[in-house]
């Protein structure tokens, strides 16, 4: 527990390099924007990566030293080589922590885990999302009051088609008259995966303080407790057994 | 409910021609035993298929006509076409059901739907196996005792890694001294999925009727209870928003 | 699957006796109505009782002749004998099914199978309320479209202490701003609960068709697949033991 | 993270004084070696209390001191009074862990915050009980491995009457032929609750090493991460309602 959490902020950036709007908002990026509020808890060591990068950001050397990796893609989900999904969905079953944000959730690696397509509805209209917190016990939500609310979000509605969580943390409404899951956990093999909806790239979402606490509050609850590598072993038995019966 | 439900038992049929010990038991092939067995419900209305046919036993005519698909594989999972595994997937979340059986839990389909792993522990040493009934109001235990005592199989024992099951009907009990969840259910999509142990090719574990029974119950509590295309739809809002303001 | 299924349609029978605008509603009490809606369905054998009849209207007669309890009561939880709330717990637990509707929330019966509070926020304000149904597939949504819309019904917020359900069928938007959920399914013992939000007593929400037809749904899913009565056995091993030590 | 979890252990006290093989294995009581066992914990501070002490060794001061109470009865659950248990129920919706032992399982405080009747088979047959672990990555299973083995348990076997656990950490095998869900998790309120089999009163289970380990990483894992009292509160709209139409 003493150690720093090592997390990697991954970033598609591209709306933050080639949209007008998304510039203005992330000037520097969303996974700056991500990684300095991260960087804000003594106890997160954060490296921020992206997609145009050497290994598209996630060389063995990079993700090998990753306790908790953070997701946010949206136009170029197609671009994310096969082979890196299988290298990360491989770390997440052996016990590193992901978390997937917003447009992530058509992610490849996403889908990947939860075997299902995670689409949902969706509007783009500058209105109101609150967030309420179901789980106030719960180590993703620690700190937060009955709900976040943000002034401007991409609506997202259901059905979203997910495996149910194992915790549902947080539910959304939605000015327009949608609800959504918003704070959705599960344990897939030995790692945990935390689904965080907000975060379109047209709004401030990253700057929020409350929205940064609970991906905060994700990665420690996402850490590693254990990091074990897939067998399917041939096992002697524990107890006698009676001879074997030759065949007829 | 009146109408028949369309059963596909899909078999790999390897071991069945290339084996002896496997010939011997399912001189006609597993699947056939299997199909047999579930033909014996008047609710049932059932085909088998094989890897070897064209399209690997699963061309649309015959996957778009199932309600159910049973699965058995074991050496040969390999073979299976991404095509076909995208295709039985696609049909799952739409609503189809799929009965995953034994070795099965390794096959492309399995993995893909639940996103781990799925190994295990295992040994064939012709050991006793008695799957406890922990859900006896489960429609899949529907007739079953408190226990299903099978002779000789093969071991299967703990750590299972899968996502956690929604339903856990059936724990096995080995003679060597495992343990095992034997009988596993989730859904995804619109699916179901039923995961059921026993089956290994050498033992007549398709002929006992408690196993047959279970097969037949999941294929009931699995049948289709709605068909639902995938979309991620665009959507107008209910209720009145503000207008957009512009972007500065 | 022949057979109808008896639902025994429990009302507490106060507001609609003594509040004037319940009484304009539901001139006949809120049982007759739900009563009458579940009716129209022919696989359906229904029975209107209420709290002021012999045995709070649940003698053994009837309490052992009902499939399906469906349970709506407000002020008057706390007059409802404990002896009745053990025969009601008891019967769930071995296989009946119970519907908790609205205000039952706080019934000794719901707290009792649960062991949570059951609070939540409320207020009533002639507001505007939408299910989204999260689950196309779950037998209780069965021919219910994206949602419910209800135009007046009083608000009930989360947080809602209960524990998580085994499946979340609907979520409820309310026009002031909160969300709740709406439809959630349980299984204790052999039994299932279905708790359903809407149906305050000065609305006409159990003239709604689709609120009457979740409710049907809901007795078709929960009707009893077995009937077992407790036991905690003593029992021989099924496998040869060493022989005991004597104590020292 | 940094305080001490305060820890009580409650024992019933009865079979460690007034029979003779568990005066032998337990000379100090039952409660009082699972105290020591736990004490070896810096990060717990640990106290003992019994069932003859006044307030049943649960005064408020103690109570309302406790982040984790560990519950060991057998032959006196009748004996607790009901205000006892509201007492603590009440406690653990607000936030505090409950950790219920072996015999624990027919205690009132167990059912009555699960809601079941928690009973199961049962025999004493001095036979090997072995727990293996389903989920080394849970924080109750820290540092255990594979499974744990006890060479002499009592058997408790499968239809164990108890709500799907939300994590299920450990299932015992035993020599005469069952099996047993020995390790449950789940959340009530804003508390944890761990149930953990083994511990019968002639057997030296707590004194193995392994069943303290998981003894005390439960207090970790079930200590209070909120404590928040209930309520069901009437609240002001969020939104803008439309005013409220007088009734006819």
């Amino acid at each position: 527990m003493g150690a720093a959490i090592a997390v990697t902020v991954w970033g598609e950036n591209w709306h933050d390099r080639h949209n007008e709007a998304a510039r203005r908002v992330y000037p520097e990026g969303m996974h700056t924007a991500i990684a300095r509020g991260l960087a804000g808890s003594a106890d997160l060591k954060v490296r921020a990566v992206t997609l145009d990068q050497p290994d598209q950001g996630l060389p063995d050397s990079v993700l090998g030293a990753t306790d908790v990796l953070t997701w946010w893609g949206h136009v170029k989900h197609a671009d994310v080589d096969d082979a890196l999904v299988d290298r990360v969905q491989k770390r997440v079953l052996e016990g590193m922590g992901l978390i997937v944000l917003h447009s992530g959730h058509f992610s490849k690696i996403f889908r990947r885990l939860l075997g299902t397509n995670c689409s949902l509805k969706w509007r783009e209209a500058d209105e109101k999302e609150r967030l309420w917190n179901l789980d106030p016990g719960h180590p993703v939500a620690e700190g937060i009051g009955e709900y976040i609310e943000l002034p401007c979000e991409e609506m997202y509605g259901e059905r979203f088609d997910i495996p149910t969580p194992d915790a549902l943390v947080f539910v959304s409404w939605f000015q327009g008259g949608e609800v959504f899951r918003s704070g959705c956990c599960w344990e897939r093999g030995h790692g945990r995966i935390f689904y965080f909806r907000p975060g379109h790239e047209t709004y401030p979402t990253y700057y929020n303080k409350d929205i940064i606490r609970v991906i905060a509050n994700a990665c420690r609850w996402a850490r590693p407790r254990v990091m074990i590598a897939d067998k399917c072993p041939k096992t002697e038995a524990l107890e006698p057994l009676p001879p074997r019966q030759p065949r007829p």
